[in-house]
């Protein structure tokens, strides 16, 4: 199929992260590469038309990028997300977000992954960096010993702890803060006197290393182990969570924002896309 | 019944907090004062044993009051628990935890009542106050709705944030950091600069507003409005995760400590008469 752009040029745009400065847009590549490499026998190869790949509104004002690969027949890879947006602010300075996310399917209960990055300025970002889980962990005890203390995920989050331009970061949505695991990291950068110089350096030499860390945790402890056995009865509440999880996320992140930065038509067009990625 | 000591000085030791400063004495009195009373057509008497009203070591290093009424046939309250624990370090100071909670039964499945401090030095405390939640937030986004963000708690939090002695704190158990609500606080207050009269004025007119406010938004939107329908599946499930919660918490902040505090004689003393009130 040498004549599919798509296949060709698998991604070109997500992977350019046009906006991003060279630490982070390493990091970026870095994961993005590892996590596709991977998991290269469970993916599908990306169907996303180029008008999704990437998009804009009508002044250029506001960019972003799509990328979606869904997990083929026997993988537990439900699809794996990533994404960037950059906006224009009428303040002169401009917000960037990226992400990078995986879903799982009804073959595990094991956590999902999730990178993202909010930066309103080159001296300033927020970081949520988690293994989000997909089970009540109260009611799961041993869920939150195999996933969350027996991975030693909270030694990852202190080592960001450490760093003195790290503070720990609330979001200021409730639904959200319930996602997270108890050891997500949700954290601000602002390397207000180190300037962009800092912040690189924040990038390259703390937020990578854990980041990278904690995919790894992620491909060896949740998807390359194999499927965890379950009761079909297990199997719908599991698969009802997801799927609320994943209609509650395009609610809460994308169905008001996305048309106020790009329009109705892009927006739509954007959002179809992800909900035919996640089936809801 | 003028002959029954339990029913003439009801919890009289555990009212002492004799190693606490004014102002948290004031406010811990004021506390099980407005759950008592707000509460008094739901609640049994008091009926520990004196030995167990007030417990200490051989050398009466280790000190502890625990206080419980049970709700009655038609209240929706399960139990009120108060304890207070007061132990000599080693190093020369002492630690002092002082917990008041409450606990609903099947009749509703509203947020718990949770406040509890570990003071390790009058300059120092932790402080967690909390409506915990009793469905999983996650998939009961109504629940979240009702009880967290349509009572502002968030507001609540927020006040105690912008109190400079006053810092987020993290639970090394990441049991604990599950039980708690998105809105939990859960702070460190230190007083350093300002020492222990600081910290007297930090309690009083901080900390102490909100807690008082919280024990209120508790008793008006939780417990006084009455019960909540459920389906029998539904009940089945809350009774579930409340018996796992008591039985965890009893195995996390009692079955060690306890006996290396008070030997194994008065520590299993303490933890039945826990059991029992919680039926498990």
């Amino acid at each position: 199929s040498s004549m599919d752009p798509q296949i060709n040029r698998p991604s070109s745009r997500f992977l350019e992260f046009p906006h991003l400065s060279t630490s982070h847009r390493n990091l970026m590549l870095d994961l993005v590469s590892t996590m596709e490499t991977t998991l290269s026998s469970h993916l599908l190869p990306s169907s996303l038309p180029p008008d999704i790949q990437y998009f804009q509104n009508q002044s250029a004002t506001s960019q972003g990028s799509l990328h979606i690969r869904s997990g083929n027949e026997n993988s537990l890879v439900d699809c794996i997300l990533g994404s960037w947006i950059h906006c224009e602010l009428p303040t002169g300075g401009a917000l960037d977000i990226t992400t990078l996310t995986a879903y799982l399917n009804t073959k595990t209960d094991s956590p999902r992954f999730l990178i993202e990055f909010l930066q309103s300025s080159p001296k300033s970002l927020i970081l949520l960096l988690d293994l989000p889980p997909r089970k009540d962990l109260v009611i799961n005890p041993d869920y939150l010993k195999t996933f969350y203390q027996e991975t030693h995920l909270e030694e990852q989050r202190k080592k960001l702890q450490n760093v003195t331009e790290i503070k720990p970061y609330i979001s200021s949505s409730l639904y959200i803060r319930c996602l997270l695991s108890p050891t997500a990291i949700t954290v601000t950068v602002d390397s207000e006197a180190g300037g962009p110089i800092r912040m690189e350096e924040i990038i390259r030499d703390h937020v990578g290393p854990v980041a990278k860390d904690m995919l790894e945790i992620w491909l060896n402890q949740c998807v390359s182990c194999g499927g965890r056995e379950m009761e079909e009865s297990e199997k719908v509440e599991l698969e009802k969570r997801d799927i609320l999880i994943k209609k509650k996320t395009v609610e809460m992140d994308l169905a008001s924002s996305l048309p106020r930065l790009f329009g109705e038509d892009v927006a739509s067009r954007v959002i179809k896309a992800i909900e035919k990625a996640f089936h809801i």
